[in-house]
C-alpha cells in the first residue's frame, strides 16, 4: 500500500469505540467474571451514593436466567435506597463514558473513574441489542427511561423517559439491564462470593441477593451506622508534580499572590511553610501572580517542597475498614488460631495521594479444618477484588514476602488468610476494570511494612506456642521419673513419699515457668528489632 | 453533603485527562519501566510504518542523560527509515489519543490503539514541560514541529512548524523527547533488552542503539527481505455479535441485498454459504435491505453462523516469526540440547479475530551452563511483553500445564526456556499499556495445544535420551562379566577366551538394540495418544 494512502485511512475514535473494542479492559472478559464485573459496577455506584447522601446503604441484586433455552442470559437488578439522580445526569451518568461526579474530586470513594455504569449499559447493549432500564426516584420524582449509548459520540441515547411523583420518602436507584454472554456460577469468581465479601468489608450495609431460581440470600448490616464519612481534601505537597502545580495555579482565580494560593491550594501548607519555601527558592517571587508561574518555577517549587518536612496527610481524610471490624469479620468467617489486624499511618504517593493500608493475618484453628491454605483477600476503598491477582500489588508483596522468618515455612501450603485492605483518594488500577493494583513503589512498601507488622505478631503467637509445647514435652519427660525418685527416697530418707513427690512436681514447675519467661523475652527482642525496610 | 450538591459536581473528562491521571494504565509506572515503554511504544510505530511501506527498517535509538545532577532527566531519540508522516496529519498522530490509521482494521500490527505515541509525548509533557520535537522527512518535505497535547480537548497543540525540502532519497520520522522520573538501567526490564528481544523476533530489522555514556551496539538484521505482508481481511462469520453485525449492516451502501452485504462483507462467506443459511433461518428476507436489518433478524442470523462449517480464516492474512527464524534465534541465544518449535493453524475468537500461536521450547544444553530456568518469552505480534507477566494469559497458561506429564518436573526449576508468540488482527490485551494478554479462553486454548505439541516434542527427546541412558548402564553392568565369564569359559571348553569374549559382546548388543527399538515404540504410543483438550 502506498504511503498517502495510509493516511487516508487516520481515523479518531471515542472512548466508547475503544471500550467496545477492548472490553476485556472493562473486565468483561470470560463469562462468569462478566456477570461478577456488572453487579460490582452498580453495587459499587450504589454504595458510594447512598455513604455520600448519609443514607445506611439497602442494596438489592437479582439476577434471574432468562429463556433457559437461549442459553448465558440473564437480566440483572440492582436496586438502592440512594438519593437517586436527577432526570438532568440520568442520561450521563449511565450512557456516557468518562463523565460523573468522582474523577476530579480528592476524596476516598469506590469508584473514581466514571465509566463503570456506562460499561455495563454498553455491554447489556452490545450483547442484547436492548437499552437499560433506570428508574431514579429522587426529590420526590420518579423518572424511568431507557439508556444506551451512541458509540461514535460517546453520549447517552435517552427513550422513553417518564416523569410521575414519587411515593412518599421513596428514593434510589434501580437498573435493570438484560446480558447475554455471561453466566451465573457459586464459585470463587462468582456474584454470591463478591457481595459475601462486600458485606464482609462494609458492615453497615444490607445486602439481599436473589440468585437464578430465586433463592434469597441475606447479608444483614451488623453495624447500625454509616462509617465515618471520608472528606475531601485538598492535595498533599508532597509528590505533586510539576504539571500539576502549574494547571492548580493557571485554574486559581482566587488568589493574587502565589503565596496565598499555595497555602489555600494545598494541605498542611501552612504561613510557616511558605517562609521554609521562600528560603529554599529565593529565586521565586512568592508574592507574584499564581497564573504567572512558569514552568523553572514550579519546578523549583516541586524539588523544595521534597526538602520540607511535611505533617502526613490529614489521617481522617481516609476511612479503612476498621481493625475491630476486621477482627469481627476474620473471627466470624475463619475462627483461626491467632489473628492480628494491623493498621498503618497514611502515607502519601506519586501526585500527592494519601493512601494508607490495612492488614489482617489469621493463622491455624478452623483454617486447619476448613483446608484453607494461603487465602488472600483483597480489598480497595472496601471493595472486594477477585480478579487478575497475577498483576496486582498486593499479591506481588505476598509473594515477595520472606514468610520464614516469621515461622511461616510456604505461605501457599499453610493454614493462614491474609486480608489487604488499600484506602486512598485514588487507587492506581492497571486497568479500567479495576481489578488490581499497579506496582507502585511507595503503596508496595506500605502494604509490606503493614504484612511484617502482623507477621511478627503471628510469629510471636506461634513461637510462643511452640516454646509452650517445648516446655510441655520437657516437664512431661522430667515428671515421669518423679514417682519412681520419690519412692526411692521415700526409702532412703524416711519421708513419705507424696510429700517429697509434691515437692519435687513444684521445683519443676518453676523452673520451666522461669526457662518459659526467659525465652519470651530472648523472643520478643529479636521481633522488636525486625524494623521497617530490613525485608529484602 | 446534599444530594442536590452532588450532581453540581458532575464532570465530563477527555481520555487525555483520564489517561493523565491513571497513566499506570498505559505502563508508566516505575522508572525503569517507564523508560522502556516510552522507547517500545516508538519503536513499535516505526516498525510498523516502515514494514507498511515495504521499507526495511533501520530503526536508531539513543538515550541521553541530561545533566547527571538532576537525577533521573534524559532525552529519547528515536529515527526511522519509514515513509514519514505527512504534515497534516504529524499532529493528531503524535498529540492526539485515540487517533491513528490502525485502530479500525483488520490487519495484524503491532500498534492498534492509536494511544502510545501520544501517551509518550503527554509524559514528556507532564514531567519536563517540553514539547516532543517531531522531524518527519515525507515526499519530499522535511518538516519540524514541536508537538504537545491540550488534555482537555484530547487535542494536539502543534508549535514552530518548519516545512523545507527533504534532502534527496530522504524520508522517515524522528522523534526527539525529553522526560523525567525515568530510569535508564541495564536490566531483564531495560531497553537494551526490550531491544535484543525485538531483534530476535524481527529479523528483518536493522536497531542500533547507543545508551548513556555514548556506547553503541548494533543488533543487525540477519534477513535482507521483509517478512510476508499480512494482509488486511473482512471480518470472518465466527464469533461476530448481534451488534458488530447491526453495525456493517447499518454502515452499509453499496449492497441494496441482505445476500450480497453478507458476501461481500465477511470472509469465507459464499454464495453457498448464503444458502445454508436461507435454510437455517427462513424466517429472514435475504433479498432485504441491510439497512433494515434488525436485531432480532441479526441475532438470528449470528446463531445460524454458529452452525455453518466456516473455513477457517486466511492462513496468509497472520505472519507468525516463522518456525525457522525461532530455531535460528533460539539456537543462538540458548544452545539449547533439544529445541522443539510449532506452530499453529489460526483460529478465531470474539468478534471473528483471527490469531494463531507459536511456540518454542528448549531444554538443556545451553541453558545448563547459563543456569537460566524456567525462562519465559512472551511476544504478541513480534513485540516482545517484558511487563506485567502475572496477569498474562501466557503465563498463567504455562503455570497450568501438568509438565511432569512432559518429563519436566518443575518448569521453574529445570533448564527450560519457552517462547510463544501470540500473533493477532487484534491482541485482547488487559490495559492500554499492552503488556499482558487477556484470558480468553479461546486464546488460552490454543496456546495450552502449542505448548502440549511443544512438550510432547521435547519428552520424547527427554525419554529417549533416559533410555539410551538405562541401556547404556545396563549394558556396562552385563559387560563388566563377560572378561570373567570368557576366561571361564575358555578354561571349560578350550576356545579362545578373546573369541568367547567377542561373542558374548555381540549377544549383548543384539539384545540391547532390540529393547532399544521395542521402548522407543512403546514410548512413542502414549504420547500420540495424549492429544488436545486432555490436558486438565
Amino acid at each position: 500500500m502506498a504511503d498517502d494512502d495510509i493516511f487516508k485511512q487516520f481515523r479518531e475514535h471515542s472512548v466508547a469505540e475503544f471500550f467496545k473494542k477492548n472490553r476485556q479492559m472493562l473486565g468483561f472478559s470470560g463469562k462468569v467474571r462478566s456477570l461478577t464485573m456488572i453487579v460490582h459496577e452498580f453495587v459499587t455506584n450504589s454504595l458510594d451514593a447512598c455513604e455520600e447522601a448519609g443514607i445506611l446503604p439497602e442494596i438489592y441484586v437479582q439476577v434471574d436466567e432468562l429463556d433457559a433455552q437461549a442459553k448465558d442470559h440473564y437480566r440483572v437488578t440492582v436496586k438502592d435506597n440512594g438519593p437517586g439522580i436527577p432526570k438532568s445526569h440520568l442520561g450521563k451518568a449511565l450512557g456516557q463514558m468518562l463523565a460523573g461526579t468522582k474523577f476530579h474530586r480528592y476524596l476516598q470513594q469506590r469508584g473514581q473513574q466514571g465509566i463503570g455504569a456506562s460499561a455495563c449499559v454498553m455491554f447489556s447493549y452490545l450483547t442484547t441489542g436492548q437499552p437499560t432500564k433506570a428508574i431514579s426516584a429522587c426529590k420526590g420524582k420518579k423518572i424511568t427511561a431507557n439508556i444506551t449509548i451512541d458509540f461514535k459520540s460517546n453520549k447517552p441515547v435517552v427513550e422513553d423517559p417518564v416523569e410521575e411523583p414519587a411515593a412518599e420518602g421513596e428514593s434510589g436507584l434501580t437498573v435493570v439491564s438484560e446480558f447475554k454472554d455471561v453466566r451465573y456460577e457459586r464459585s470463587n469468581y462468582g456474584v454470591y462470593e463478591y457481595l459475601r465479601r462486600t458485606a464482609l468489608a462494609n458492615p453497615h450495609c444490607s445486602i439481599t441477593l436473589v440468585e437464578p431460581g430465586d433463592q434469597m440470600s441475606a447479608f444483614p448490616r451488623s453495624v447500625q451506622v454509616n462509617p465515618r464519612r471520608p472528606f475531601e481534601i485538598k492535595p498533599h505537597p508532597l509528590g505533586i508534580g510539576t504539571h500539576d502545580l502549574l494547571e492548580f495555579a493557571k485554574h486559581s482565580r482566587d488568589y493574587r499572590k502565589l503565596s496565598a494560593f499555595l497555602q489555600n491550594t494545598f494541605s498542611r501548607l501552612s504561613a510557616g511553610r511558605v517562609d521554609e519555601l521562600r528560603a529554599l527558592v529565593p529565586g521565586v517571587d512568592f508574592d507574584k501572580n499564581p497564573q504567572e508561574l512558569d514552568w523553572n518555577e514550579a519546578e523549583l517549587l516541586v524539588n523544595a517542597f521534597r526538602q520540607v518536612k511535611w505533617i502526613a496527610p490529614a489521617t481522617d481524610s481516609l476511612v479503612p475498614i476498621d481493625k475491630e471490624q476486621i477482627e469481627i469479620s476474620f473471627t466470624n468467617i475463619f475462627r483461626p488460631e491467632v489473628l492480628v489486624v494491623t493498621e498503618r499511618a497514611p502515607k502519601v504517593y506519586r501526585g500527592g495521594i494519601p493512601f494508607m493500608v490495612e492488614v489482617g493475618l489469621a493463622y491455624g484453628g478452623g483454617l486447619v479444618s476448613a483446608e484453607k491454605k494461603g487465602e488472600v483477600m483483597r480489598f480497595a476503598n472496601r471493595v472486594p477484588l477477585l480478579f487478575d491477582s497475577g498483576g496486582c500489588a498486593i499479591t506481588e508483596t505476598i509473594k515477595s514476602m520472606d514468610w520464614k522468618r516469621y515461622d511461616i515455612r510456604n505461605f501457599e501450603d499453610e493454614p493462614v488468610a491474609v486480608l489487604v485492605n488499600l484506602v486512598s483518594v485514588h487507587v492506581p488500577y492497571t486497568s479500567a476494570g479495576k481489578q488490581a493494583i499497579s506496582n507502585e513503589e511507595d503503596v508496595m512498601d506500605e502494604i509490606k511494612f503493614a504484612l511484617m507488622e502482623a507477621s511478627r505478631g503471628v510469629q510471636k503467637y506461634l513461637s510462643g506456642r511452640r516454646r509452650a509445647h517445648d516446655i510441655a514435652n520437657k516437664k512431661k519427660l522430667v515428671s515421669r521419673y518423679v514417682q519412681q525418685l520419690s519412692s526411692d527416697l521415700a526409702t532412703l530418707s524416711g519421708e513419705k513419699s507424696d510429700s517429697i513427690a509434691k515437692k519435687l512436681t513444684q521445683i519443676i514447675e518453676e523452673k520451666y515457668a522461669q526457662e518459659d519467661e526467659e525465652e519470651a523475652g530472648g523472643v520478643a527482642e529479636p521481633a522488636e528489632k525486625a524494623e521497617e525496610g530490613e525485608d529484602e
